[in-house]
């Protein structure tokens, strides 16, 4: 008499909604106790993580596609202002009590096309329960030509402050949310909060702009905690101060709109954090061709200011006038 | 007028606790948004990630010494059986409200002394809060000769079942603890009670073995979940049954006394889980000069069976009268 092997609940969940991201031989169909991989020829490795926990990074009845894309993406977006191309990735999820085979379907659907969109096959994970809320920890593993990883620190006094897309849509959406009770943000129409909405939700990793950014960039990171405080961050590891002037920040039409009803929303917009787009310091002579390459690529860069001598951030209105935040960049501590 | 930035509570957590960790050149001392990894050439990278859970993996009033030694541990234990050597680990960790400074310098204490041990230094990492339990998930990286990562398929019939170690140790120390205020497991004494419960807190990763178990072993991996389910997830990734014999399965002296006064505790002991010893194919031929090597590097290694054609798991008791277990191995599903 034999004991036949019958599956887990934790080996179907994964047979049937996480085996089908993990299409790197190296992953085994996620059938063995780790992943291989054999290291790309000439290219250094970049390792990131990020854990995101509901109720404190998203909203629990955020929709659970958009939760799997946000996981992967955040990982993403340090790759993307590292230089780095996307190898794979590692999930490791601890399923909350209400989580339901449905949420995970949707979940792994939204993830596997990124997955897909991104090139960056599932690789390894674990899944396992808890009785607190959902937490996601994805390990992001990218590769750089030997030596290319683009650092914070680098920055040199005289470079440009260039940031990628518009600043400060997902801390206006999460205030927005906050204020629903109270009616929302001012007079945004529909599709604008709409818009906010999907930029906090489903940020956009700037995976174009990783070989530009090895080429072109001083230093570089990604814009999670909010502009101010990572442009002290990115300031303080290269040794120098830097300034920027609000006027010249790029707002979405919505954040623009929510800014000119209510004025203290700008510090929401540059400290608030969940932005995802790149930070860089670019020398002045090759802004221009910098962003003339990122343009073909789709992705719009702006010079927002440069850096100095010395040390802080000074951030001035449109009447050169020097702004003092409360705080200068997000944090859950 | 300049913002001068100030360090966020969690700047100064890692700058304090985790960055004397991250010795790793790659790592950056923790300074930037990712660390790299120049690839060991000839060398496979293997990657195993596991979240572990307070409640749910460890006692939320264990020493957290050894909570951060066991979060570490059970990746390095993936590594060994996978036959690989420790390269580094990423760790992201949500923190509960009741986790206070003194807790976290005794965790990264614990961790940070694995770290040397194991030459296992922290790469990178991410730290946010939660309203529910600790968790925490690492990442480990490890490296092995191009092409020989030890797999869980691979086992031929007439191969060795072979496991190192002794088996059953920390579910034992599991049941103890929640026998405790009905007395505990039968008559062990207090240094007995002891060292189960050691064993359930600081696992052993076999990482003398890794070496050898690239030369020797048809098939490998870790037993987490008990030794007869997991026994069973390799024999089928390996296409291939398996019979063991109770009598031969290595138990500590305080898992012997413990199941000499209640058989039914031989159950527990073989199914229970979080044992962190290595499970492996080893052909016939080749086990004397295995066990010797294995014995010279201060691990015991002892054949418990045989596999063979067919399917499903057979376990013999010392009569020879198969056993049949309620469940086949641990799962939090």
């Amino acid at each position: 008499m034999t004991t036949k092997r019958e599956p887990s609940g934790e080996d179907k969940l994964i047979e049937r909604f996480f085996k089908p991201l993990a299409t790197h031989s190296g992953a085994l169909a996620l059938s063995d106790d780790a992943a291989y991989l054999t290291p790309p020829a000439g290219h250094d490795l970049v390792l990131t993580t990020d854990m995101t926990v509901a109720g404190v990074h998203f909203f629990p009845d955020d929709p659970p596609e958009t939760i799997g894309k946000k996981a992967l993406r955040v990982n993403l977006s340090d790759l993307a202002a590292k230089g780095a191309e996307p190898i794979g990735a590692l999930l490791a999820i601890s399923l909350s009590e209400s989580i339901d085979e449905g949420w995970i379907a949707k979940f792994s659907r939204g993830l596997g096309e990124d997955c897909v969109a991104f090139a960056c096959p599932l690789m390894g994970g674990d899944t396992t329960k808890t009785p607190g809320p959902l937490s996601i920890s994805i390990t992001a593993i990218g590769k750089v030509p030997s030596g290319k990883m683009v650092k914070r620190a680098g920055a040199k006094a005289g470079d440009l402050v260039v940031v990628s897309g518009t600043i400060g849509d997902a801390a206006l959406a999460l205030e927005m949310k906050k204020r629903f009770l109270s009616g929302g943000l001012g007079d945004l129409n529909k599709p604008q909060a709409a818009e906010l909405m999907r930029r906090y939700r489903v940020p956009e990793p700037r995976m174009a702009l990783a070989p530009l950014l090895r080429d072109y960039a001083n230093a570089a990171m990604d814009i999670s905690d909010g502009l101010v405080g990572d442009l002290g961050k990115l300031a303080s590891a290269s040794r120098v101060g830097a300034q920027i002037e609000t006027a010249k920040i790029p707002l979405s039409n919505p954040a623009h709109d929510a800014i000119a009803g209510e004025a203290a929303l700008l510090e929401t917009a540059l400290t608030g954090g969940d932005d995802y787009e790149v930070l860089a310091a670019i020398p002045e002579s090759r802004f221009v061709m910098f962003a003339e390459a990122a343009g073909k690529l789709g992705v719009p860069v702006t010079r927002i200011g440069t850096f100095g001598e010395g040390e802080g951030i000074a951030v001035l209105s449109p009447k050169g006038k020097p702004l003092s935040f409360a705080k200068a960049s997000f944090s859950h501590f």
